[in-house]
């Protein structure tokens, strides 16, 4: 049956794009969700069918596959590029707009296998899949549900709101995160793996590091294997505290997140990498643009108290040789302290907090990630309508402009009338600054739109996990309020009830450390993103004003 | 049958305004042309129908119904606001863009009686026809073609392309100009009424007076009469000469256009009056822009010297008193010396010029407005855009844009973190200061696009005059052409034939004074009009600049 879609802001269609123009609260059909590049095909009520951007309409909820339309903009993959290394923000001039629409839109994060469809641009994808090249000659499994070796383990990809669909569709998996494993376990690890959780000035922290660590994701080069019928894209990782860079492909980051997500997904969000396809012309675009992508990722990892000190983030980031890698790996593949157990090595030291506090907590964060994530949504569409228009509509209307006083100054010029010159020179001038202009309103969204859209994209993917995250949570309060009814029925023990509590307490000091650390983050990078954004506007305006003012002085004052 | 009409430029529709977008070269059928308001509804080739600007299209010369179309977008009245007083220039915070546009392009200088048809806003049309209320009992005739009385004088609105479809439309006239009447004229009338050319720097000029002539037209009040069942509006007019304010109604500087067009239209090009109706939302603005038209009519009829000095426009600025007026009046209707018969008057102390160079010089002419013509519509097609844009959808940009800032400052409010009121406050104002931009953006072409196409317009009007008075100037070529034929068949005499070789050479003369007239008084206009706009766009982007900044100190450094 047929899907719909209600629209969410105004859309007015270019002209020979096959785009449809729909109206805020406008109904459509769905008659293509699988387009690309950030559209899919609508249909409206008067039976016209176009492209509209995804991010514009939201899947009506009482639909018949509202389940399988939420893929539609619903997530994304987050990452930043907001790293200590800032050439990513200013060095994109060969970037085009189409590139980062199609991206911050299109996203694969569920890995549920769909048939990447028809898209504007040609698709990169090098080689990164778990292939024959297995490094260890171990089978890591493929995208299905295979892995099923570890208790409790969260699909891949299952940090995403997708991990039901992703479950429907493999069968063969079953072990959902289920907090009674950890709820009821009574031993706390201690240890090198402990992570102790203290009081800090903004409430319960995370222990940060004395040196907060850092790398740097640079140097791409292409390789060949199978006598060159396969090339893949190896990239230099450099961290802050070795200062030596390791090699390593997009396989191996895809390796790292589902190493992350198995480990720490139950209490941390973990933003998925970046596409695993970028659409672009240039196959150093699409180098660029995921270099920028992975550098952001990576910058965000090193900045998690918990990831960064993690035996397998320091393993990718440090390893000395092929030997100690693949042993790391091995040895991270086989980790048992995976899904819900993550709870068990937490140890806050801090009073247990009541379960009625808990929830009250609870209720807080997760309004706060739904109501961000709406508005960080809102920043997108209308950012990607304002890159649009500048690169669209704006320029070529201040082309027209620009065209037309030069096109004036030559008729001018030929009046045979004697005293022209000096205003034909000046009008040809102003007609040439607003070529100049046209091309500066179309460059101006890479200089400063890119970083804001780029920033917040990034956030709408970290969103995009909350849920997932947060409802582990739910699922433990809702379990504690079960157990007073437990006990009733001689299911569990008072003492059990207790312990139970006592566990729900320290999964709630996590998700408080956790939303500390991201409002800490998020304040700083947002300060950062405004304020760099405002300092290009700044520029940008003053330059314009620049240019006109020297094509004033050319004219003669009467 | 439908007439065919062809794109000039591209135009995207806005949602929700019945807009039809098109694009270059395609080809439309008109389906109604008297939408009114700049507009004609047309249908692509696909049959979806819409509206569509006038300026935008170009009716197909092929097309079965061509003559008639040429009404859409072929004219337009001329006239400036380009005088001493300034007032009009930056005193229309008032207006709308909508007024502007629909004034610059739906023009009804032909005057043939269409009805004015479906329009957005309400049509304020004050009592200014020649109705029962003709002051001085003579009935001056209608729109029709009964002005027969004088012989050679061109049809009220005949300065104009559309003449020859008047022409068809009103049977009844036959006396059109004919160079004939004068070319064969032998006296040259010597006297106060002589129109002497000098050679000035630039070539053959009018005789200039010492001190330029100025007017102001200012303090419309609202009159009535037949016990208050109409009412009219009567504007002062003030020449820097007396000092002394006349009173004048629309109907009379109606009047006064058509003793100009009799008396000059074959020598000078008259540019009509501003429109009969403004179409407007309130009252007090339809008088705004009808009168800023009026003055910039008025100024620039005050700069020809030949008009400035003609007794009839020298009674409209200066009588005295009624019984002048209407004294004046009469004698002006009565004014013989009207159509071809005016270069009678006209007394170049230059050496004749031979019939080839005449040409020459004509063709010169002749292509240089239609060229200048061309370039004035594509200024005003591409200002009309822009202005669109501004007050659409780039306001709405820049206010979601705004609001977007605001709605992630109200989140972060909610986190319950403790250090989010420095980013917060600073984010809302952003967002206030995006809002203020939008309102800026929106409010900008009424104050520097409004005068550039204000003055495009009334050059347009004025150019649309042009074939008309050349057309003349045209056909007194021909004429002398077939002189040496019609000396052989003894229809004129070899002394004819040097009397018109002569009295072209004069028409060549006044055709020059003229053109250096307007040569000189568009380099002028051009000049101020470019200056203008330029400094009104600096101090936008300035403002934009400096709004921004003063956003961007609200942030911390980190």
């Amino acid at each position: 049956m047929a899907m719909k879609a209600q629209v969410l802001y105004d859309f007015t269609a270019e002209t020979g794009n096959n785009e449809l123009s729909v109206q805020e609260g406008e109904i459509l059909t769905i008659t293509n969700q699988n387009v690309g590049g950030g559209w899919v095909e609508a249909r409206n009520s008067r039976g016209n069918v176009g492209l509209v951007p995804e991010d514009y309409i939201e899947v009506n909820p009482g639909s018949t596959q509202a389940s399988a339309t939420q893929n539609i903009g619903a997530h994304s993959q987050g990452y930043n590029n907001s790293s200590a290394n800032t050439q990513g923000v200013n060095g994109n001039e060969a970037w085009t707009a189409t590139t980062w629409s199609n991206n911050n839109t299109a996203d694969n994060c569920n890995y549920t296998e769909q048939e990447p469809a028809g898209n504007n641009g040609s698709v990169y994808s090098f080689d990164e899949e778990w292939d024959d090249d297995s490094d260890d000659g171990k089978s890591t499994g493929g995208y299905g549900g295979s892995q099923t070796e570890e208790g409790g383990t969260m699909q891949r990809g299952g940090g995403h709101s997708t991990m039901k669909i992703a479950l429907n569709k493999f069968p063969g998996f079953s072990k959902t995160p289920n907090p009674e494993l950890y709820l009821l376990t009574k031993h706390i690890s201690k240890g090198n793996d402990t992570l102790p959780i203290y009081a800090g000035e903004v409430g319960p922290v995370w222990l940060y590091p004395q040196v907060p660590l850092d790398c740097v994701v640079a140097d791409p080069k292409k390789g060949t294997k199978m006598y060159g019928l396969k090339s893949y894209i190896e990239y230099q990782v450099t961290s802050n505290t070795t200062n030596r860079p390791v090699n390593h492909r997009y396989k191996h980051f895809d390796w790292l997140y589902e190493r992350l997500v198995e480990k720490f997904a139950c209490a941390l969000p973990i933003p998925c990498l970046p596409d695993k396809q970028v659409t672009g012309r240039f196959e150093e675009e699409f180098i660029k643009v995921r270099m920028e992508r992975l550098q952001g990722w990576m910058s965000r990892m090193c900045r998690h108290p918990v990831i960064s000190n993690s035996e397998v983030f320091q393993l990718f980031l440090n390893y000395r040789d092929e030997k100690e890698w693949k042993l790391g790996k091995r040895k991270a593949e086989k980790d048992e302290t995976v899904g819900v157990k993550i709870f068990s090595t937490i140890d806050p030291e801090l009073p247990e907090i009541d379960p009625t506090q808990v929830e009250q907590k609870f209720e807080t964060y997760s309004q706060f990630s739904r109501s961000m994530d709406n508005s960080v949504k809102e920043l997108l569409a209308v950012g990607n309508l304002h890159w649009k228009r500048c690169t669209g509509p704006l320029q070529k209307e201040y082309r027209q402009i620009g065209k037309a006083f030069q096109n004036l100054s030559s008729v001018f010029n030929t009046s045979g009338y004697q005293r022209e010159s000096t205003l034909t020179e000046a009008l040809t001038a102003t007609g040439k600054t607003y070529e100049e202009i046209a091309e500066m309103v179309a460059a101006q969204p890479k200089k400063d739109l890119h970083f804001l859209l780029e920033t917040n994209n990034e956030y709408k993917g970290l969103l995009g996990c909350f849920p997932d995250t947060i409802g582990v949570h739910k699922a433990a309060i809702d379990k504690v309020k079960e157990a007073d009814h437990l006990v009733t029925m001689n299911k569990i023990s008072q003492q059990d009830k207790h312990t139970m509590e006592k566990n729900l307490s320290t999964m709630s000091y996590a998700l408080q450390a956790e939303m500390n650390h991201f409002h800490s983050n998020r304040i700083y990078d947002y300060n950062r993103l405004m304020q760099f954004y405002l300092e290009e506007q700044v520029k940008f305006y003053e330059t314009i004003a620049e240019k006109l003012k020297k094509a004033l002085s050319q004219y003669t004052t009467m």
